[in-house]
């Protein structure tokens, strides 16, 4: 018996290798995958395809494309060809949608020291440079079948992970392309303190732009590793029932990708980790589905 | 020598007693103060209005009223009643600008342990109580002369210190009360990463609201004390060029607020706090000025 719509995000059992994250899935239930390139690279995309099928399960979306916002020519070749790379393989692997995270502050990674630092701080031209890298990358995915699906990212992470910091700063650069060719990612954990979410979920449901739906809980006290600071669905804050009404409502009918960066949640053993995801999802996202 | 609309405020020196920070202030060229709430406790209100009368200074604004998201009748009336001391204070103090933190999510110190936990994860009615305690007290303020300053936090507080996440969704709320009678704060730190805000920061100074204007920088790693992980202006990533001359060219004339939370910055001698405060302030932000 699957549980309807659930998909395990590869990122949340990164211990696992894919063969034995794909056979868990398979037998807790899961109905789909979300595949990391990293995972992916492993097996080879044409294997984890074959791999994916026999497991009875589907491929959600491949994450992650994006990290443009350099400045500088050999660095912007450098992330044209690695996005052209990525939509290649989730052409591969049967998705159409091909999670962007789109990146910092140029100089991010340099920073971090008592000085004065020499980094690029101009948060309007970061922006402005991811546009201009979707738009040299949108021909290409489309004549692949793949969406580019921008993902915002929590604002905590607007300096050195992703400068898109709303659904409606998503939106606003999807719609200046062909429809279609531009989605976005609904993610709870970096979109549910947006006061204008409602609006924006709706928008983007009314449009078809919705690329991805994925599921974890924002918990306190953060992680030093902000990144990593992700808890299953029901340990923080976020109100899941409202935000999957609200994506429900808007008549996407896609997987729903839990996506957990936690190293603890990661060093839980196999089936307690899938089980406590498929029980949580259960009690908090399905009985909002349709 | 005094340094045009530097203000101190004495969270930034936090281990100092306040004839020492007013002093220290003074000494260094700053021209204004930025009071906090449990610092004027500890001299009086009356006194602390000589001390700062006396040291040539003045109050650019005290901090802080909110705290206000509770749904109980207790915690409410307990909210009505702190606020109107603080507006109390304000007006004794002589400044129009009381700042309100808002406050998250009213189970949010009851959250953190790995069972599911019963908390009011309820955002939007959260916010809406915002809305009411701000209409209970919003004539008391009037009648005090003071303005309710209400703060947009980085949405890494959402959970669980304010809920009030951008300057549009303050402005949203500003505009509902008599003009004049609720302002707006423009705090770096929190609003950096607004992909509005310079709409926003047009909106507000067109129509006289913006009651204060507050700079510290973006800093990473962050602490594990997420609420003290503030740096000096030029330690981090923030744009204090575009963003100080979005509100200068509002007509926005009031005083500018350096506010760090920082441990290590707290533990500085004296001399070098303040000095450090004042010439990146006096190299990042004075430039900007009219």
């Amino acid at each position: 018996m699957s549980i309807n719509r659930l998909s395990l995000n590869t990122a949340t059992a990164k211990n696992l290798d894919l063969p034995t994250a794909l056979a868990a899935a398979a037998e807790h239930g899961y109905e789909a995958v979300g595949l990391w390139r990293d995972r992916v690279a492993e097996t080879g995309v044409e294997r984890t395809a074959q791999l994916v099928k026999q497991a009875g399960l589907r491929v959600s979306a491949l994450c992650r494309g994006g990290f443009m916002t350099a400045s500088e020519p050999d660095a912007i070749a450098w992330a044209l060809s690695d996005n052209k790379a990525a939509i290649d393989e989730a052409a591969g692997l049967g998705t159409s949608e091909l999670v962007m995270v789109v990146g910092g502050l140029p100089a991010a990674s340099d920073f971090g020291g008592p000085a004065i630092p020499d980094g690029d701080r101009d948060l309007g031209a970061a922006r402005q440079r991811v546009i201009d890298r979707v738009g040299d990358l949108v021909g290409y995915a489309q004549s692949r079948g793949v969406r580019l699906a921008l993902e915002p990212m929590h604002p905590i992470f607007a300096a050195d992970r992703g400068v898109l910091s709303t659904l409606g700063q998503c939106l606003d650069i999807a719609d200046a392309f062909d429809q279609g060719a531009v989605g976005v990612v609904v993610d709870t954990y970096h979109v549910w303190w947006d006061p204008q979410l409602a609006s924006q979920v709706e928008r983007a449901g009314r449009a078809g732009q919705i690329s991805s739906y994925q599921v974890s809980d924002w918990v306190l006290p953060l992680d030093l590793d902000t990144l990593n600071s992700r808890g299953f669905m029901g340990d923080g804050y976020i109100d899941f029932a409202t935000i999957t009404s609200l994506v429900e409502q808007t008549g996407y009918t896609g997987d729903i990708e839990v996506e957990i960066f936690n190293r603890k949640i990661w060093d839980l053993p196999t089936d307690e980790l899938l089980s406590t995801v498929a029980e949580r999802y259960s009690a908090l996202v399905l009985p909002y589905l349709r």
